[in-house]
């Protein structure tokens, strides 16, 4: 279907225009032969695609934040939280007409100045395999074509060298990343 | 006007209410003598008030930011940060029926966990005096209201001990702060 495009093919006029859901690119294509129903050789794709989509099976995104250890949340304010994020991300496998959620990661913004990331997921299946780079290339993508000048993020001690090989820095002339919790 | 309401005043129930821009409240309350055009003793008040209006004058709010140094930005940008901020808190000085801009800030939030505090501006004759701490304190109850479980700001160096003051922690566990800018 004319719903995906591979990314290679996007040109950069397209990259420019307002985020849709719509928007879909394939970064991986991987023949695969296999035997259908009726006996007969079948080429069957399994690719990586990127979208913007914010109608997500939000049981299919709980089975995904399960799969790294992160604690559940009331699917309630998770529906709520992507409603009015400014941009939701999602990576999934497909294979012929099935597709499974496999990364995600979303940013809220003033879609003006500052856009912040947060819950950036990959599955451990698909983890070190150079596809939450591709992930965050494609948020990073989506978010300077709105021409948002400013990206943060608050990063786990582990996934610091992740974020600096994409360019990201910490505490950049000395400003501090500050958290207030309700007491 | 039954518009202002003093801070003190207000229960507790009313602080759970939506955000609405007709909600403000007074912190101080000063009684001045003065003489009026007839002759009359009049008690004249200065006040300080918060509110969460996002009608405002966006060159009163570009000469305060002026006031502190800020670098310019264009107000078309300003206009659309503020459109699509969560929270946008101001702080007037009020004399009879004149106001002046005298703080500003605002937050973008995905509305259910998290919420980032920018452009934290008070006009240089106003403070010292508690006045930015009384603000934070008044976004920070806008966003409690809100049940936001998270809220984060990116501190420069100089005004870490105010937001420890307020509560604030830099790089708990080890999180940081990381930024990433268009090249």
């Amino acid at each position: 279907m004319g719903f995906w495009k591979t990314w290679f093919s996007t040109s950069e006029a397209n990259s420019t225009t307002r985020t849709t859901p719509s928007e879909e690119y394939a970064v991986e294509t991987v023949g695969n032969s296999d035997l259908n129903g009726v006996g007969e050789v079948h080429q069957q794709e399994t690719r990586i695609v990127f979208s913007t989509e914010r109608d997500l099976d939000l049981y299919e995104l709980e089975e995904l934040c399960d799969s790294v250890g992160w604690s559940r949340r009331p699917l309630r304010k998770v529906k709520k939280a992507i409603e009015h994020s400014f941009l939701v991300a999602s990576m999934w496998q497909v294979r012929g007409n099935k597709r499974r959620l496999i990364g995600f990661a979303r940013a809220t913004s003033d879609h003006a100045f500052n856009a912040t990331i947060w819950d950036v997921v990959v599955h451990p299946d698909f983890q070190a395999k150079g596809l939450g780079k591709a992930l965050m290339k494609y948020v990073l993508k989506k978010l300077r074509s709105e021409e948002i000048s400013n990206v943060t993020l608050f990063a786990d001690p582990h996934v610091l060298d992740f974020y600096r090989g994409l360019g990201f820095m910490s505490d950049p002339e000395g400003i501090k990343g500050m958290f207030w919790y309700p007491h």
